[in-house]
């Protein structure tokens, strides 16, 4: 199956019926759902802007079914191919075998109607959904370190051969249309005039100016936009907001990763702490901040130690990776730590710029995140997102501000005032 | 066609006879030579470690008719795909529309029999041999950057949306066998114990092992490591030394193109730029020395100014190149200089490293360079080689020590003493 060919002539939209009539055509999720499928409860749970999501619950057991519209979900007038649920099957069968259960068991794909069907996630909360309601999930930002050190290094080169890497990377090559949205919506229109562009008016008309014209800004910004499409470190998700994670108590899991591409470590990481930095200047209440704050530092300190604690065995076990070869440091434990550091202040350089850049695109850009909406006062609200922008233009500015994440955090808890 | 089918059952190693009726069969190559077939001059020219290499002549005009065969020319026991003609044909396809005839035209390919026909350059000397010669032309260089310069740029992020370019650049990750011996005998061998390593034993067995057991140096080979195979700025040459470039009195052609890769730029500029170093060592009249220097900085020159006056001319034009995207420095020359400049760095950052490991890996490595044959005494032919490998071992034991071109030149032609 190549994910490029025309839609289908089979595709159509499925609704609760046909869904429902769907899965008790495959056996193994009949059987997973059990009883009749008459008494499934189907329930349209649709979140994010691209695609259609329902939760199947059966006697035994639910089941989250996605499917691909030909347009994006919350945009009908925006036309968009099918192909992201390949992309986001193609990912989870490349990522599962490394960060197990930090992520979904992809149950089956359906390549003619563009169905994924994953694990329900039923008892778990969306963490961006959960942070705006005060709530506290010490071992969330953990846990998603954990996922992307697992998932950037065992599809880097320091883990495999190339001969092994390039091709599972090239698959999502093809990945285009989220890849547009992503160069554009993150990566150039918040830098221009354009009409997607949006912001709390006149308030903030200024800082979303001086962003769009401060000459070490666009300089920052036009490396990164190379850096983003150029550099392949790795496989990516690609849309590591907090809206992509879900956790219940005892549980988090990474979900939609239908924007997987190959890229830089750092992207991942900087979304996901551009996300809490978003979080923390939305929260008014010191224990609130606080929390994000911890959260950025545990999400950082789980991917640095992991990532390099892999890279460690690896080197023991003599691993074969292309880059950073074993053979160079084979009794030189000293000179790995050192490469290490380099490789890992790389990605920290990387980390704070695209942070800054999630951060501005969320509050400038076309796709805002809620979490603003629990200040009800309007000034307020804009007083505390033109913090957020001002401490993203610094850092864009000069990239000399904060050369670590622990920095990072200080310096933003400073200026939420 | 597929470059990684098995080979087909079509194929077979042409000899003389096979090669004139082949041609024969082709109406545009019998028509292109001219008179009876019986009546061309056929014969093999093969140089290169790889490929079966002949040139036909017929009264008319000259063919260059080159083979693949299913093992390493000087080295049947190394078995080996065919596809790299497939791979060199589909690098002239890219870059002959951006070079011109800074290259050959490519005239047939023949994808069961992996036989590629270009051009003849009779008339014309390999650069490397003209060198040892003692010949000068002073135009080779500053081609040869331009060649560089435009087939980088318009293969590049900075000229076109990634929708064009990340697939054109995917197909050459196929060409795995040779990237593989890029990997190994250029990134990997020399630095650590290898059978297929060599050099002038015992003179410089000494040298050969502090590079071997330099942590600085180790640690910079790692990174370079990474660089290469992560790094995907444009379609490189991936084999750019004096001996893949022909020259006459008026003419210079870049030639075999069947390790195209994409990678970053200073890979492309640091083979040359390295075996031009090789051969500045090898030269013992302050003439040949100089012309060395001059021939350096000749062809850096030539590359950047090239390289960014297309640059320029694309953000004049509004190019829709994703990186650095031109919108970021409308009316902005100043910050499009600082970003050129930022960009500059980066490549001669990279030129410089990749130039020491290519002088390396031709002095301690598998594939020595013939440069040297010109010292009859041994002894100071090691004294140069020596010389030669103790500066690529400073240069990337310290990053610091040159960062630009014209200082590597300087700093080189200091040690030649």
């Amino acid at each position: 199956m190549s994910p490029h060919s025309p839609a289908p002539a089979a595709y159509h939209t499925l609704d609760t019926d046909g869904i429902r009539a769907f899965l008790a055509g495959v056996p193994a999720l009949a059987a997973r759902l059990g009883g009749p499928a008459a008494h499934w409860r189907i329930r349209e749970v649709s979140d994010g802007n691209l695609n259609n999501v329902f939760l199947i619950d059966g006697p035994q057991c639910g089941v989250c079914f996605k499917q691909s519209l030909p347009h994006v979900r919350v945009d009908p007038a925006w036309k968009m191919p099918l192909d992201r649920t390949f992309y986001e099957a193609a990912y989870l069968r490349e990522i599962r075998p490394c960060v197990g259960a930090l992520t979904t068991d992809i149950l089956h794909f359906d390549p003619d109607l563009y169905v994924l069907v994953v694990e329900s996630l039923d008892r778990h909360v969306v963490l961006r959904r959960g942070l705006m309601a005060g709530g506290d999930w010490p071992d969330a930002a953990r846990a998603v370190g954990e996922f992307v050190a697992h998932g950037t290094f065992r599809t880097s080169l320091l883990a495999a051969p190339f001969e092994e890497i390039t091709h599972r990377l090239d698959v999502f090559s093809g990945n285009r249309t989220l890849t547009r949205i992503t160069v554009d919506l993150i990566l150039t229109d918040p830098y221009r005039d354009h009409p997607r562009n949006h912001w709390i008016s006149p308030e903030l008309d200024s800082i979303a100016a001086e962003i769009r014209t401060d000459p070490r800004v666009r300089r920052r910004v036009g490396a990164m936009q190379a850096r983003f499409l150029t550099c392949r470190q790795a496989l990516l998700h690609g849309d590591l907001h907090t809206g992509s994670i879900m956790v219940s108590d005892d549980d988090t899991r990474v979900i939609d990763g239908e924007f997987a591409c190959p890229g830089p470590i750092g992207f991942d990481c900087g979304l996901f702490i551009g996300n809490l930095l978003l979080h923390l200047f939305a929260c008014r209440d010191s224990g609130g901040q606080d929390r994000a704050v911890r959260n950025i530092v545990q999400f950082w300190t789980s991917f640095h130690d992991t990532f390099l604690e892999l890279w460690r065995t690896s080197a023991r076990q003599d691993g074969n990776g292309d880059a950073y070869a074993t053979t160079l440091f084979r009794n030189d434990p000293s000179g790995l730590r050192q490469a290490q550091a380099d490789f890992m202040q790389d990605v920290t350089t990387d980390t704070i710029a695209f942070a800054a850049m999630e951060v501005i695109r969320r509050l400038v850009g076309y796709a805002h995140v809620p979490d603003f909406d629990t200040i009800p006062d309007l000034a307020a609200r804009a007083g505390r997102q033109g913090a957020a922008l001002a401490l993203a233009r610094d850092l864009l500015a000069d990239p000399g501000l904060v050369t670590s994440i622990a920095d990072l955090a200080s310096l933003a808890r400073d200026r939420t005032g």
